[in-house]
């Protein structure tokens, strides 16, 4: 016996979600179900709006509600630091770190050969115009510890050289509150080789 | 620096589905955003009509679209016997056991000294009244294997002996394709009290 055409196609439209899979799908149909008439509204109303409601920032093209995002909003923040991120998501983490007073700006992606996409496909000549333009002094390319996220800070850090910019990269170690014997030798060589004076 | 208010609530509305906590959430508002508008739009109606759309079948409760579900609608099924289950979910899944070929009649629910449900909450008066009508001659117990699922079954099974109708349980035992070295001690001693020759 299959489910009523309607449940069935909440299912499915909830499987098409990361990390979804049919169980899991069908757990949150019933839940969806069970919901108050307002609440399920409310919470189909947040999905259908949620993309004319949210654009790119003209500047970082950070996630924001206006034309800037709180960030590039505020003045009070170093010009002349610059913090590339993948992601809106990581530019979000890295902007509660108190001690980093820059900007962001987001690539919307990295260089992947496994996934063919090139670095046209990202915000590279805007990120570049921009250094030239706010007299950016460092460029500190926080793309993620992988493959890709490599790959794209020696590009990057290759294009930024000539603009005679400071280019860095987030430090590799140990995670604070982790346990040496949990490493991986990888992350315990660059930790030994970056290891700091006390 | 926190998420514009739009994005913010809409991962306010994933978090409140079971088992999803607050970086899946995040995650899966990001893939929201990132929806073409059709598909944003058609998730969206899909969520706030199913309330609406699904009711209980008015015979055995189970979820459906019309006034009776697929399987109280076949009228080739046998009538004299019914299998109780606790939720929709599980009549949908017997269901498709083949061999099978009674009707149900979902419980909503099992009684749980832990949560305060006493059977007065379940579809019990019910079931009583269509066991007299209908002659079913056996009604098997379909609630999970767990304390509760027990407690139902037994209350239930009290009830139904005074309607003078067969009531049994599913078995206990190993699950197929199973492995021995993995079942609780629990399970195997159900499986041996219930061995059956070959």
């Amino acid at each position: 016996m299959k489910y009523p055409l309607s449940f069935e196609n909440l299912i499915n439209h909830l499987k098409k979600l990361p990390s979804i899979g049919g169980k899991s799908a069908e757990r949150l149909a019933y839940h969806i179900l069970a919901m108050k008439p307002e609440e399920a509204s409310e919470f189909a109303q947040s999905i259908s709006t949620i993309g004319s409601v949210i654009h790119s920032c003209k500047v970082c093209n950070c996630i924001c509600e206006d034309d800037l995002c709180e960030i590039c909003k505020d003045l009070n923040r170093d010009k002349t630091l610059l913090c590339v991120v993948q992601s809106s998501k990581d530019a979000y983490v890295l902007a509660n770190v108190s001690s980093f007073t820059g900007y962001f700006h987001v690539l919307n992606g990295v260089i992947s050969i496994k996934n063919g996409i090139g670095p046209d496909r990202l915000n590279i000549s805007s990120l570049l115009e921009r250094v030239k333009q706010d007299n950016v002094k460092e460029v500190i390319i926080a793309t993620n510890p992988n493959l890709d996220g490599e790959t794209t800070a020696l590009f990057l850090a290759k294009l930024l050289e000539k603009q005679n910019v400071s280019v860095s990269r987030l430090a590799y170690g140990l995670p604070v509150n982790g346990n040496i014997d949990y490493a991986d030798e990888v992350t315990l060589g660059k930790a030994l080789s970056g290891r700091q004076k006390i």
